[in-house]
């Protein structure tokens, strides 16, 4: 592709320029593995030692004259935009179609007849798809799949090798299940007892809303009686535990390994970093935040950043956390004063 | 269901009442989603203002004259328990069958001619079990699992779908092995070497003794030699990682992401809350509790309580995690006072 | 087999007894669980309660004086060497031979006429190998693993039970790919929009390179552009995450439940234990160890031992997490000592 033509499909551009009349573009690289010929990226001044280094031919910047200079310098072509990670998202998108299988049902898929299948379906080798399930149009599902009965799976919906969707599990149109990943699982409920735990029956649904991904070996559970709710356009990592009657809201976005206990309510594009775990009931408000590997209880502010565990605001953790080094000599110097005026030492 | 049908089934009740003689209650519902005309439950005044707005027409309550007085006010059929959780658990079986499927062998499983299979067992699509497999009595196998050779599965035990049991694990009657479960598998064990790591085979293997739940996406490793052992009735949630040799003892139960390292040991009744990591050859006493997140290294009391990285005593937790967000104020005020005795601040 | 055999075939051992000309054994354990007639092992002190009770015939041991006297004392055969875990691992293999199934290719399995499969390869049941997938020599398959397009897998190299191999992932030759795992999914690339989040399609590959291990339920991610890599040799345990674009360096170790984020690079020999969290971007150097539920961010030096979260020196962490059960008092002393020097106790 010419350059001068990528750089009219991107549309949102600033400005570009290249030394190279008609510059052809043969690809997308990292700024860090670059090839020749290629279109890369950088975020932020970060990265300027990679710019100086990088074989790509054309770069996309943001506005930083430091970054323009070295791009100028190494007689690279260049885009300044906005948003680079997103002009550069939509370069990828240029040059690189996603596996995507033929649609037509492998033999050696099962199929209840009493399922409902759209059209334009592809469904894998070995997939299984149990009773009443209703798959809606054009949607994608890998090799072994195995689908509980009275599901419902919408349009233009992508299931990846070797995930389960348990029963009642209602997944929207335009979602993504990763490979693995396990959708309306029973809920961990039990109730403790003399001779141990009484199991508490799941007769809930867990429900993904439109535009909704889940990644590998993640797994949303369903309740006992309700449902669990991801609202539209979440987008939920590898590894991921969401327990039984959460309901989160829109465009939220968990990292991996996040784990968000039973009955907790999350608002619309809440974050949270890898490992963050969410205790019980708790309630995060609308864009609040919560950093890696943060123990969030009780409640969030709606736009606040907590850190910590347990967790407190981001700026008193970054404050707290800076001291945590000087602990002990902090300890001793108590002593030392303490001794010093005479004052009890184990008070 | 009449209510007084569904009184007298529920059996335990200190008592009840109803302004509507002859009500009908067609379902159970969860207190915050609910349904009319069905049976929700209140644990306690948290939940006081979802009792004020419920659509449910009866409730379980504990034995509190607050939450009594709103269910009054609000017209509401009223049970009264010491348990209200626990009876919840029995209403929602008197409502709801989880899904079975029926007791039959799907011809596109591959069985091998030396395994044992049991009566009345279900075994799904595709599900493959190899040489020397005893299968007990009303087991269900659901679709896409794996079974390595040598295992031996309990009466009435389920496997969900395309979980896998490496060879030689011996699974109790009555457990439950989650969608993506992998139970018995290689653990993790590598002498360090120069060139890099020396894998010591993994000769042992892993037993589940009866009534174990294991979550999706968990796995439990078996050692180099000898077993790992999980404990009758202990309940294990999703994406739990335990490792080669431990032991556990009953009724245990394990939130999402705990990890438990090799050689670990637990008594009964040990509960380990979402996320807690064990570190290798820890012990923990029967009845100890570690927190959210907590790291357990050495050893913890039976019935103690523990928190924090690294562990200590609960209350002990508390107090200091209460201090933390002052840790900055602490160290300048140190800072200060040292200056006006004349110190060295340095110390 | 005899011992006096069984020392030879050792080979590396300095020096050993047995009181029993001709003693017979016939296998190893545990020396927690041990059997009679078997050879056990002793790595330190710490088992020597274990080693007074155990029923093992023979015993390898470290050149300590005590635990020799309490094996002479036994009666127990004994074999001193100067690393007892790397002898007790030959031993194993001296009497285990892991399962491995037979270099069939079974007639369930769906191999695309396009797929290049080596000799002697063992493909199980209900495995689905994509278009343009090249598998070498020796490779074992084992039922239900899932292949996308243009993979290619090395020689000698294990995949476990429903793993799935994403398109484009490179395997080298002698890796072993535990159940449920993912090699190659899409990494978690969303660009924030107004409207929620936009894809960045993952167009780069996963490399992972000779005698890499990857535990069950774990993923490694593919990123947008260029590849992630995991060096030679490198072990990864179970539900352990590995972002897109991470590189390793060879022979690292992984426990656990460990997360990297995107974008971090590793050197040689990186050890990393259970739980631990790697923040985008991160650099640690050869030989640097993060101790369990660390959270690194930033960098590590090479040859650095960091915990705690944020991270800090090992030796740090462990003055400051020795003095955290302290700052309820702490904070009390200071506020005593401002109290006592007329000072304002709010600074």
């Amino acid at each position: 592709m010419l350059f001068k033509d990528l750089v009219e499909k991107l549309g949102q551009s600033v400005k570009s320029s290249s030394e190279t009349p008609d510059l052809e573009i043969s690809g997308v690289s990292a700024v860090l593995d670059s090839k020749p010929n290629t279109l890369t990226y950088s975020e932020s001044l970060k990265f300027a030692k990679q710019l100086r280094e990088t074989q790509a031919a054309a770069v996309i910047l943001p506005a930083n004259e430091e970054l323009l200079a070295i791009a100028k310098e190494r007689g690279l072509a260049w885009i300044v935009v906005a948003n680079p990670r997103y002009a550069f998202a939509q370069a990828i998108a240029l040059f690189y179609q996603p596996y995507k299988p033929a649609a037509t049902i492998h033999p050696s898929a099962i199929i209840d007849p009493s399922a409902q299948i759209g059209q334009n379906v592809a469904i894998g080798a070995h997939v299984v798809i149990e009773a009443n399930v209703t798959i809606g149009n054009d949607v994608v599902i890998h090799p072994g799949v195995v689908i509980y009965p009275d599901v419902i799976i919408g349009d233009r919906t992508v299931l990846h090798a070797n995930c389960v969707i348990h029963e009642r599990a209602q997944i929207g149109a335009d979602c993504v299940i990763h490979a693995g990943a396990v959708i309306g699982s029973e809920g961990f409920g039990f109730v403790p007892t003399r001779e141990g735990w009484l199991k508490m029956e799941q007769s809930g649904c867990t429900v993904l809303e439109d535009g909704v991904e889940v990644g590998c070996n993640s797994s949303i559970d369903r309740p006992s009686v309700g449902e669990t709710r991801i609202g539209r356009n979440t987008k939920i990592d590898n590894c991921v535990q969401v327990g039984h009657g959460v309901k989160t809201g829109e465009a939220c976005a968990f990292a991996a390994q996040v784990g968000i206990a039973g009955g907790s309510v999350l608002g619309n594009r809440v974050i949270l970093a890898g490992q963050v775990g969410v205790g019980n009931e708790s309630r995060m408000g609308d864009g609040s935040v919560a950093s890696a590997k943060t123990g969030v209880h009780a409640s969030v502010a709606a736009g606040q950043t907590v850190s910590g565990y347990p967790a407190v605001d981001h700026r008193i953790f970054l404050r707290s956390s800076a001291v945590y080094s000087h602990l002990s000599e902090m300890y001793k110097a108590i002593k030392q004063i303490q001794k010093r005026l005479g004052m009890d030492t184990d008070s």
